[in-house]
């Protein structure tokens, strides 16, 4: 038989599968319907690979990967909280945090500890590498909303200077896609996708 | 305005998420619906993360990663090919090379052939990294087929020696997991979710 340390990992392989029914407000780039957060982790993950060329001095390429590869996962249990809801985002902090003991308590000591400190890390925004990743997790959904002639903006009513601060990370997580993130939002003010 | 460079990139990024609409014959673990390629190819990069000391030596994880997440891509041309349909992996090779050409042809030169390169590896299956990778991709499914008593073993007809077949590549890929996915395969067969 298999050791015990595998079976740990394999149900931790298999528990996490739940990310593919967590649904984001985010809608497909054809708007046919929306995304889960499985799909949307893959997505800024290779975003990681494209755009690694703009990612502050000092970032790990495979940590960022990595981070969020994983980052959503507490999302199994916690649900996803729309970042433009200001009653859930009150509670979140304390649902994601019993959320990443659970999930990551179901790995072998070492590498649960590996990854809640990965996961640690993007939440404590410190590193660049962490700054980095937040960084692309703002920016994807903008383009989405771009592509959807407004999408989650349109449905909820959400005006320009919340996305404004929404995206502030991308300042010091990708720096030189500042100017490139203001314009597409600039234009989506200008084709009525966003209201100003 | 931002390069030429850059826009790009995000035309790549943009043009990736119809992977997510791209369904695969395996079924979610708990057989609700059928997964698409996209939250597959996150599925795999992440077993990578947490399976990765069973890599035989010489394996990069990173590349492995990255493998991981772009293997599938070409399927949003060329469509995703059902491993037992016969007919259709003739023309398979055919089809996903011109879909390579096309999508990191997207893509900066120099990013579109590094990409590419990766790629091309992760066919030949003649470094570490890709037969890790590789052996991760076929262990998948069978995880998802035993989760789902069966799943699309039994919607095809498809028999032991056929599945035997296809996970082969885990002796070179990940031999410390040979002995795992073999009772995996065995327990199937008992539980009478895959025939003899």
């Amino acid at each position: 038989m298999h050791s015990n340390r595998l079976a740990q990992q394999i149900q931790f392989v298999l528990e996490i599968d739940r990310l593919k029914q967590i649904l984001r407000q985010t809608l497909l780039t054809d708007g046919s319907r929306r995304e889960n957060s499985a799909e949307h982790s893959w997505h800024i993950a290779i975003m990681a690979i494209v755009l690694a060329e703009y990612a502050p001095e000092g970032t790990d390429l495979l940590q960022a990967i990595q981070m969020l590869l994983i980052h959503d996962l507490v999302e199994i249990d916690a649900g996803d909280t729309f970042c433009y809801d200001v009653q859930s985002n009150h509670s979140k902090v304390e649902r994601e945090q019993a959320a990443a003991e659970r999930l990551f308590g179901l790995l072998p000591l070492d590498q649960g500890a590996a990854l809640r400190a990965l996961w640690d890390e993007f939440e404590a925004q410190t590193t660049p590498t962490a700054r980095f990743a937040a960084a692309l997790d703002r920016i994807q959904p903008v383009l989405h909303n771009q592509q959807t002639q407004g999408g989650t903006w349109q449905q909820h009513g959400i005006t320009r200077d919340r996305v404004m601060q929404r995206v502030a990370p991308v300042q010091f997580g990708a720096p030189d896609l500042w100017a490139f993130i203001q314009t597409i939002i600039d234009d989506s003010v200008a084709a009525g996708y966003l209201a100003r």
